[in-house]
């Protein structure tokens, strides 16, 4: 193996640079030339390649997004562009590809290796919602975004006896709805991963207040619903209750990547360059018990599941049980 | 002069304790008792006074929001609830009153002033709309705050080349939007002091693009319109332009305020208690050109317009125009 | 069981409110009352005590620090005074305590055990160092602000292409240097649980600038030497380099917990209740594999060693040999 | 005027790159061509030029430092250098040079100027030390990392009852002292342009502890004394206080520059351009009383004071003061 690539696809998240530097790194530490692939599947499919450098990485390393940049590229479901992205690598004499993302990366990396071109995958998402690993890049630094911003706005829930309703991302996972709202002290916390129940919300909502809160905070991920039907729907059972909603939205995706997110990534990309070194293809590189390990894609790709913390969830909702 | 009482009012703002710390200290060095008022307004009607000690202020000059709390109260308007405010604070022998807050705020303490009793007031918003000061206190906080979410959507805005439109706080005046626009590079700033050509934006947008930047950022200030109406009108005009709309809303009230809002805040509250002590009253303390400065409460009431940075407005303008 | 009491002892660590807000809550969920000891242990021997609400618990949620302070008491170790200690505790009606700290307050805690009262710990030190969990609270924080000041230094190393030794916190454990290191980028780490060798330091360092860097980081943890006779060693080497050090120092112990030490303080303080409740009995709260574990804290304080990433260091030895 | 040239020099400070910003942006609106001097003045006498684009200035206006990098280069002291510098710039066609530094970098314009090319200053330095201007590019952020590394501080000086000295950057300036001790509402702040005396600091920080304040702070300017001596003699005074001191050092130089440093630091760029348009030469452009205004640098450098917020000092003593 004598050169790799190296792509980031789907949403951005905070960290995917940290991956890159560990990717570039290591293949310099084995002397393999890494190519990095702008723009995703695209420009793997229209050869937008170019050398990546230590240099190049040492810079973007604290930096939120990702320097290769990312683009929807829907043609790439069919195989004629599949096998257009395979001519480009060998033309350019590339070895292998590490793809950096989520599922919908996961699967067109799947599709190349069914066509014969060695792939690893590194999980990049802050929702953290990939069946196997416990951890995907760009979760910590998002739950410590929302985390930082709940904080601002209780200062001013507080001064005025609110309760807001913080609309945080998390389509189909509640991770970072749980980690941000057991940090904060919240009150509630409404996922999509479990049901929950506007009366018994509002109750305890208001216990809080009369153990002596002066805000309450109600964290709700957004596949559940949206923050303004959710205010409105509170207020059908408390219409003189003081409550605003506020979204997050794409403030979560940015800024610098926690220590986490930086270190953790930086290891699944040496390691996955590694892992191509040992001849292994069609997984990626994912966290287990807070030690690296490695995950089947088409497996992945097939289960219907992430890790749910059922613990934190239920912590919250015995903490706020008077 | 033996007593005095502090209260704040209307929406919150970062430093607002800060200004509370300035009075208390300075108050002590002068040998003078200061209660506060809790929840504006109100508290003052009703009597919800506390005696203030340095011990209170020590931990919460580094908070958001304000530690007396705030609360909506129209009855105030009515001579009635005026008068007794003054009576409670007579039968409490407080002498006088220092308000902090905006000018709804300050009309309040001015009908204080026509039944007779000593108020000064400090101006405390972080809009930074209040005529003749160039400064209120939460401005810089804010500001930094706006930014800060700036560079994070930058992030993601880069990684997908997009164009973001910001929404900041501002019904009124352009000042957050104006300061967090330049400091953040944006392609433009839309302010509700100065008119705006569709058209002209969306030209600075693609010429901005076209010498090299990886996406764009159009700050925009509420009281202009919402984003998502400006959103729909930039596709009148640039219909398959990848842009979206994000609302800082909230997050922007809170957070550990800014050395300068600190600074400023505790210099207009201790200033606010020398002034009492000089005989002053129906006044304000503000900044004008980095120095202290007084202004007469009536007359800024009666002013409409509060003083607008057109050279940074300008600047903005110029350097987005090739 | 109807009421219990909790200390903090030792350096204070970021997120150790958080655990007492979770030991308070889960107590009034419970049922149980929780009487807060300020200045550790001494506080317990002279009867410090006050019960703790949630009110008192809300604000302090996010504050760095332990708002029921810490005191040195050496006198601790004389079993007088742990007699003297239970006795405050049997007098208030108080049937169990815990204990937040490291292992100094463990150690205590082991002794009121041995006299027959029922003791939990929590393990509370930036250090990340107590044999048995894999995480302490602080450690988070403390990394992500010594990773934040290596980024701020790195601006200013790159502006005159420097090498800059940053020593962080780490009598006897290299985790904060490690996870700062591989995240910041380092071109190499120093820490007690590795020999090195100042030749290859250099190396690496001269490598890095070679393959384009145009700053280097070094990260010594402060158990191996201080930062200043680091750089004379370095200078021995390469007398001509442009070096400094700079020591970060009480800064790492302070500042708002991340969301990581708020979430698993508060999951610790939580638990450490429901295990007196189950009867449970010198024992510390920890964290195996992202989950929580107990462990006995008779052996673990005759352990020698704790958990050492050993995989992160060599991952940075890879990452920077080239 | 077609192309113009821009350098750094000195110690680094953040918002340099938001100056650079401001004259590329503001050259290219005026359809003017911009050169970055890498390294100084060393890279002027060198020929180290590059051209800058819009491209190169976007990504950095958030980072702290300098990306024109900056060098010791004490030949430029010599005319044969200026002279050469001079010719580097004919010979490369460049019209005028816009100098970003403090009183050393505005030394060696001068020279320049007096060998017959026209020359604009800018100033850059964290120590708002500049005779003539009240502000300086850098001074906002390095003051706002003060301040939250004092918060910081706080935590653990609160958790123990402790007394900090925190020593802050300023040799001949007490600015970032006065500032970030007002804004954390220090005990004492010391500073180079005032006298003290350690019986009155030791009595304020002990008045302060009997008023109820949990810990102490003292904010020292660098160009007083070291901390470690300042330390040694409060203990001369109190030798039984819990005293403890802290080095802020290079932290205070970095990170990512405050919106007011960024604003003015464009706005100065932008200005320095119109300057050299209007044929203006052996100015600096700085800020009096919040506006533009500019200053003669041969004047500038005869100068031996600069402003001083006398008014915020005695602010700091009065409030401390029971």
């Amino acid at each position: 193996m004598k050169r790799i690539a190296v792509l980031t696809s789907g949403g951005d998240a905070p960290g995917m640079n940290a991956a890159i530097r560990g990717v570039v790194d290591q293949a310099a530490h084995h002397g393999i030339e890494v190519f990095g692939v702008f723009y995703g599947y695209k420009g793997l499919v229209e050869g937008d390649f170019r050398k990546l450098t230590i240099e190049d990485c040492q810079d973007k390393i604290r930096r939120g997004g990702t320097f290769l940049y990312s683009a929807r590229y829907p043609e790439f479901k069919e195989e004629a562009y599949q096998l257009k992205a395979v001519e480009q690598m060998k033309s350019n004499e590339i070895d292998a590809l590490i793809v950096i993302g989520g599922d919908g990366t996961f699967n067109g990396a799947l599709q190349l290796q069914k066509v014969g071109f060695p792939i690893i995958g590194i999980p990049g998402t802050i929702d953290n919602d990939i069946p196997g690993t416990e951890y995907t890049i760009g979760f910590d630094t998002a739950t410590n975004v929302a985390l930082e911003e709940i904080d601002r706005i209780s200062d001013t829930a507080a001064s005025h006896n609110r309760t807001f309703v913080v609309e945080v991302m998390g389509r189909h996972a509640g991770d970072i709805a749980t980690w941000a709202g057991v940090a904060s002290g919240a009150d509630s916390i409404i996922i999509p991963e479990a049901d929950f129940d506007m009366e018994d919300v509002v109750r305890r909502v208001n216990n809080g207040r009369k153990s002596g809160k002066d805000h309450s905070i109600i964290v709700l991920a957004e596949g559940v619903m949206g923050v303004n039907e959710f205010v409105r729907n509170f207020k059908l059972v408390d219409p003189e209750h003081s409550i605003r909603g506020v979204t997050l939205a794409h403030i979560q995706r940015g800024g610098s990547p926690t220590a986490r997110d930086r270190v953790f990534a930086t290891l699944m990309g040496a390691k996955a360059v590694d892992a191509l070194l040992n001849g292994q293809n069609g997984i990626y590189m994912g966290i287990r018990g807070e030690q690296l390990a490695t995950f089947d894609i088409a497996e992945t790709l097939q289960e219907k599941s992430h890790i749910v913390r059922h613990d934190l969830y239920q912590l919250n909702l015995d903490l706020t049980d008077k």
